[in-house]
């Protein structure tokens, strides 16, 4: 008989999840959303095994529990599986910050069940199961992160998950996770929505706008994503991306001083530096 | 007989309007660089219909001059250039800032020869004749400005010959420009340059760029554009974009603050007001 895979909340992240488990492991699939109309949706679209009454009764049989509910449900989603939850079964998330979950939901499970915080670099501005689609993990980071006296068995089974998606695994340490996070993805889109803000605000706000062209449009495209779940991500994380905030400040300051003293070797150097760091990031890809 | 269009600097925009000039409009198209690699380069590839050994040569009978070479080599080519000018020529340039144009080109032209400031909002992170094509300018703005004493039938010459290109024409008044292009163009490349190296530097930083996913690509790929250029464009407008980061700074003091109080209505307006402007700017396109 084939292992169970579960998955709690099928929006874009968990619907694509399923999809893509369903489409690429040899796992059963059993979904379940708190929204009635997601779970009808889910059900008619008959892409994956069986779409659940209830949350308990979701998790009950499966091997592996994806809890792609936003950030700050996922506690509360935990608490209430917990006692379900079969002996060797792992939990994973997909939340986009890791520091208090890493502290909160090791204590809820009960013995012989794994948490593995689990964050797929993947996503969209479109929301909603109706956005959900298999490839959404092909080729993008899966980060995986480690805390003390994790199984490690529990680690390379979502490792090995996460490559048949298609993903590219990358296993850090707990701690590691939410810095990272604030420099690649929170503060670079509280940037994007700054300098959108900034060239739409005032008398000349709509002209600008107007004359937008491809570098600037592609530089803020992340800015049209959810505000509310940015809110969260961005609460959740808030002491780090502070930092991070306050280092692109002094960063925008040695430029402006450059500037200031016409110092074009100065300007010519960071902007090479900068140039160096993203060619290299290009050819990761 | 045909109207003459010359293109003075045949790298990427020069080369770029030189074959879409030859391929969308009637001009009969006249080239020259001031490298002669380059200017052979051109002449073996047969897209335009001639050559030229000398500044001079290229401009003597053109109805209509491009100066397609850096921003800060403009003020020299048309000195260079003033004297061989026919009566009646319209001499335009692609800088991306205009405000020492403004003041400095009208002067050295001959009576009867009209400057209209052009920067066509279209590039790459590719150089040189080599990366040239015809349709570098479809669908992006074209600014063209005006300034006291413009000859109305010069601003309406090129903003027919950009319309032909396939571009937007946007007619502003000179000192609209440099603001805008600050707002639009410079700080979002200056911001995008920090953002690339903040996540790069430090013990993570290789770890930060081999987990960066499609939102931080797309926000740091005008960073690998050329150093050299953008801190040239930068010291010409460097009085705009210093003003533009002050308040950009601000704006991230604003998001900084609402993270310290964990404002979350606030943050969410914040972002919302983001996507609503972003939103509009894609619906523009």
């Amino acid at each position: 008989m084939s292992q169970i895979a579960a998955v709690i909340g099928l929006g874009l992240i968990g619907g694509s999840l399923a999809l893509a488990l369903k489409q690429y492991t040899e796992f059963s699939v059993i979904g379940y959303d708190d929204c009635c109309q997601t779970r009808r949706l889910v059900e008619q679209s008959g892409e994956i095994d069986r779409v659940a009454d209830s949350l308990e009764g979701c998790v009950t049989a499966a091997d592996i529990i994806f809890f792609a509910v936003p950030p700050g449900a996922v506690v509360r989603s935990v608490q209430q599986a917990a006692a379900y939850l079969k002996t060797g079964a792992v939990v994973t998330d997909v939340a986009s910050t890791k520091g208090e979950l890493l502290l909160a939901v090791p204590p809820l499970l009960p013995p012989g069940v794994h948490y593995v915080g689990g964050h797929p670099m993947a996503g969209s501005e479109r929301t909603g199961f109706a956005a959900a689609n298999a490839q959404l993990f092909c080729g993008r980071p899966y980060i995986i992160t480690r805390h003390p006296g994790i199984a490690q068995e529990a680690v390379a089974f979502l490792t090995a998950i996460a490559g048949q998606l298609g993903a590219l695994p990358v296993v850090l340490e707990g701690e590691q996770h939410d810095p990272a996070v604030a420099h690649i993805s929170h503060t670079p889109y509280v940037t994007a929505a700054a300098l959108t803000v900034l060239a739409g605000q005032g008398e000349y706000g709509g002209l600008h706008l107007a004359l937008a062209a491809g570098g600037f449009r592609d530089m803020t495209r992340i800015a049209s994503s959810n505000p509310d779940l940015w809110a969260d991500i961005c609460l959740t994380n808030s002491a780090q991306i502070r930092q991070t905030i306050g280092r692109l400040k002094e960063l925008l300051d040695t430029v402006d001083t450059q500037l200031a003293d016409g110092n074009r070797a100065g300007l010519r150097e960071f902007f090479q530096q900068a140039k160096q760091l993203r060619d290299a990031c290009q050819n990761r890809k």
